[in-house]
């Protein structure tokens, strides 16, 4: 029999990834809240707002109805925004009968008041005991480009190996590959802390900052990031990963982002508010910053970058202030992680 | 007393490393094996060949007097390629005298036939105990770009961290930042492979992939190049820093590189020796392609997407099918680096 997988969300990622999972062969629920959206992908194959450029395939069926969508299916893939995760998760938790679907997620953000990430929402919201999972997917994947087979690797993490195994399978193509994970703190903080990097990216290309100082801003920020993920609990070697470098690679030097457009209206001298009405979508790397800024406050944990990124969007502090800043500041040793490696291998 | 520097090497990187030396105040000799950059560089401020576009300070002077040039230094940095590293080296050993100078070096490659890195030639060639270091100096930057002060950052790695710290301090300004590290294996041999990988970021480019693509293999470039320099002794962390991910992002997303360049003339149907003969240059990943390939083999290591872009270059095959392969393998876990976690906590 054909598993049948429910997509929950038909923005972008979710309308690509459901498309895919068509094209390989499974029976797929797409929901969305959103009944215009029906007509669309049901009878013109299209999703006009996201995907303007894209031919959906036939056999791909959307629905406003969560209990249908839902009902026997195998697998239940969140992809909504992650400050709309736990309004649906409220939704399906009734919906679980006895079937212990694998609960799947694709979204890439930190729950704006909890700090939590998007699993442990999950976690909280659904039934002990109902499902297997929960299950991340993550990695470098512009929905624009898979929708063109452009080849795409991904991370699929879970601390029950098997429900990640299964999941991989079903999306594996020649054009779309995916790599097992056991450590789903690193794959969601990775995914999740990229985004506030991605503004600082755009922001230094709006400056009309070159090569040699993005490539800083990335490095030096994936170095932040393993620090705070590392003082977690994470595994450092997740962030050389798909979820930590991969998406950052991507995130940070494609136009398709749209955190790396917002920060790079910003470095244009563009105001924050004025850049979230023209943008259209959620710029998830913004609330983000916000919950950065507390866990590393929390954490007691050095973010210079994360931090100055943070004062820009929600203090007014000037960019080039920022840059400057930071690089009066002493220097230093390259990595600071020794106690946090020992831990790592302790986890391995 | 302002200390000495003898910078070894005027190609563009040599040429742009002396000069922001003299910018911040140091007294630098510039060696080049070529009479004709001497007036070039003490008269006119130029370095014609390597930096068409920038103009030299007022005070750099170049030398093709070696002697003179090393005379009284107290550092001594390596900025030829690499397969002219030793007979360099063999022509300094008979004029180091008791002064101890700091020996660094900013090359990326691996030896041709001895497999060495850049550091374990000079500490082969030069007399014990006349020298501290060697320092590695490595990381992303286009000498292009800190021609033009964007801001930069750098690894300096030593066994020496004394030896690292002072070269950290000569070098660092308001555009121009070092982190130390004490990892020379992990640097070395990030800064030489990534070159392998850009030559496979080019020729994605040149065949019309597009951003997921580019990521999928500069992260799963990463992941070998991990695995093989753990396997061989480095701190798995070397690979997430400025010689490691900086590094490659650079190398492999901008029209500066040599490595790239070649490697998208590749992907549009050009062949090699055409391909170098345009070039003009050195094009290092060329032959740390071949060292890869023995190195791989000697420690019994997976490197698919080295060992392909290996096979393209010396064995005529398509690169294509070469990718076609790639993608159907079977899936896998992300990281196999578990005994080599441990290893690496035991180190720091």
């Amino acid at each position: 029999m054909t598993d049948k997988i429910a997509v929950l969300g038909a923005g972008s990622w979710g309308t690509v990834l459901a498309n895919l999972l068509v094209e390989n062969g499974l029976n797929v629920a797409l929901w969305t809240h959103n009944p215009k959206q029906i007509p669309e992908i049901n009878e013109t194959h299209h999703n006009q707002h996201y995907l303007p450029d894209f031919v959906l395939h036939d056999c791909l069926r959307a629905t406003t109805d969560l209990a249908a969508a839902v009902a026997g299916a195998t697998v239940i893939l969140f992809v909504v925004p992650t400050n709309a995760i736990r309004s649906v998760a409220e939704q399906v938790a009734p919906l679980l009968t006895d079937q212990q679907p694998i609960i799947a997620h694709a979204a890439k953000g930190l729950e704006l008041n909890t700090k939590l990430r998007v699993s442990q929402v999950l976690t909280a919201v659904l039934p002990k005991g109902a499902f297997r999972g929960p299950v991340v997917i993550s990695g470098p994947s512009h929905a624009e480009d898979v929708a063109t087979r452009d080849i795409t690797t991904l991370t699929v993490a879970s601390t029950d190996l098997q429900a990640a195994q299964t999941v991989q399978k079903l999306f594996m193509n020649d054009y779309f590959r995916l790599y097992t994970n056991t450590d789903v703190l690193g794959v969601e903080l990775g995914a999740a802390l990229k985004n506030v990097i991605a503004i600082g990216a755009g922001a230094l290309h709006g400056l009309g900052y070159g090569d040699n100082t993005k490539a800083a801003l990335m490095t030096r920020g994936l170095a932040e990031i393993t620090r705070l993920g590392t003082h977690m609990g994470a595994n450092p070697m997740t962030f050389i990963g798909l979820s930590g470098v991969g998406d950052l690679i991507v995130t940070c030097t494609s136009v398709h982002s749209r955190n790396w457009r917002a920060g790079n209206a910003l470095g244009q001298g563009e105001k924050l508010p004025d850049v979230l009405a023209h943008m259209g979508m959620v710029v998830e790397g913004v609330s983000t910053a916000k919950v950065v800024h507390e866990l590393a406050k929390d954490q007691d944990c050095d973010m210079p970058i994360s931090e100055g990124i943070y004062q820009v969007l929600y203090q007014g502090a000037p960019i080039k202030t920022v840059i400057t800043d930071l690089m009066a500041r002493e220097g230093k040793p390259e990595f600071d992680f020794g106690l946090t490696l020992q831990n790592a291998s302790k986890q391995v």
